[in-house]
């Protein structure tokens, strides 16, 4: 297909799928001309893949260039890769910290969950921070709340791995996509168990 | 105390006590002369409260006034005000759209999951968004991944509202800081308990 079939294919404007080739975060056409190319499949689900990350996902042309070059090079470690992947999503881990023990709140947290974890992962940093504001809040995550919390988490991840594909490049789309993408959802889906579980017990107007 | 010690209390600059004063969030303390007043320990824990959810919880002064009347006048009807406080919390919900249906996507899930729920309330918007989105990205949600993510969303929403106090205005409190402090702890733990199912299942450097 020609530029302009793909991106209606697409749905997003020429100007920017010429960015995005300028960019590199599209692969160039096969040339039939000095000024034409033509586009298959392929592009379009890149295209599609890109406009994931740089919208709803919300990383930046650089950030998700990033993702881009894991997805086409996973390479032989696909656990780190996976990491590095995920590491690159909002929100962005807090800035690293000089001290004997940067994150004692999900150290401690971690180790009762009983889970392997690596200190350089941004998602440490990240739930370091959440405990901390919790905290500060006077509603410090208390062991139960921990175990209720970490077993949902521990749920939910089992089914996202389940489904990983094993082919690396669709793993590290997979996990990128999965992991950002179903998070609002998650949360709306916890809000609204809020609500079916309050409209049982509550007082309510007639 | 005097206004310094306050402040110094609550972790907050003057300059900030005073506003808060200014714009109604904090209520007068006690006067002992023409300019001077003392405050107390109710004082601290309002401003413990104004200063989360201007912060980690991300209000503006007007939605945080808005939380604030809630917590103040919960009322006689404790599950709508609630949805009302929570309804205050981000992300904002989709503009109302003139349809028939226009959560098509949210009402089905929610009856799949066959739960209660107000289509007014403003996660309903929020999961069609979020559902949309990762439809659009290729990553639709299937049966089984809702029924797997709305089990963990129940089982959490059991755990909260097991903590939730009788008290009408520590209820509006806890719920509102509830909600919105712990969503960032859950999708840390989330993105957590892949590392730890990941690191038992895939190939990884030595």
């Amino acid at each position: 297909m020609r530029m302009s079939a793909l991106a209606a294919e697409a749905g997003l404007p020429v100007a920017t799928v010429k960015y995005y080739l300028r960019e590199g975060l599209l692969h160039a056409g096969t040339a039939t001309g000095a000024t034409q190319a033509v586009y298959d499949e392929g592009h379009v689900r890149r295209l599609r893949l890109v406009r994931a990350l740089t919208g709803p996902v919300g990383l930046s042309v650089q950030q998700a260039r990033t993702v881009l070059e894991l997805v086409d090079e996973p390479g032989g470690d696909l656990y780190s890769t996976l990491g590095r992947a995920v590491g690159t999503l909002p929100p962005a881990g807090a800035n690293p910290v000089e001290a004997a023990d940067p994150y004692p709140r999900a150290r401690a947290a971690l180790e009762a969950l009983g889970q392997v974890y690596d200190p350089a992962f941004a998602a440490v940093a990240q739930l370091e921070g959440a405990l901390a504001a919790a905290e500060d809040a006077g509603l410090a995550i208390d062991g139960e709340r921990l175990v209720a919390y970490g077993r949902a988490a521990t749920d939910i991840a089992a089914f996202d791995l389940s489904r990983l594909p094993t082919e690396p490049h669709a793993a590290v789309e997979y996990t990128v996509l999965g992991t950002a993408l179903y998070e609002p959802v998650l949360l709306a889906l916890r809000r609204l168990a809020h609500q079916d579980a309050a409209v049982r017990r509550l007082p309510q107007a007639d």
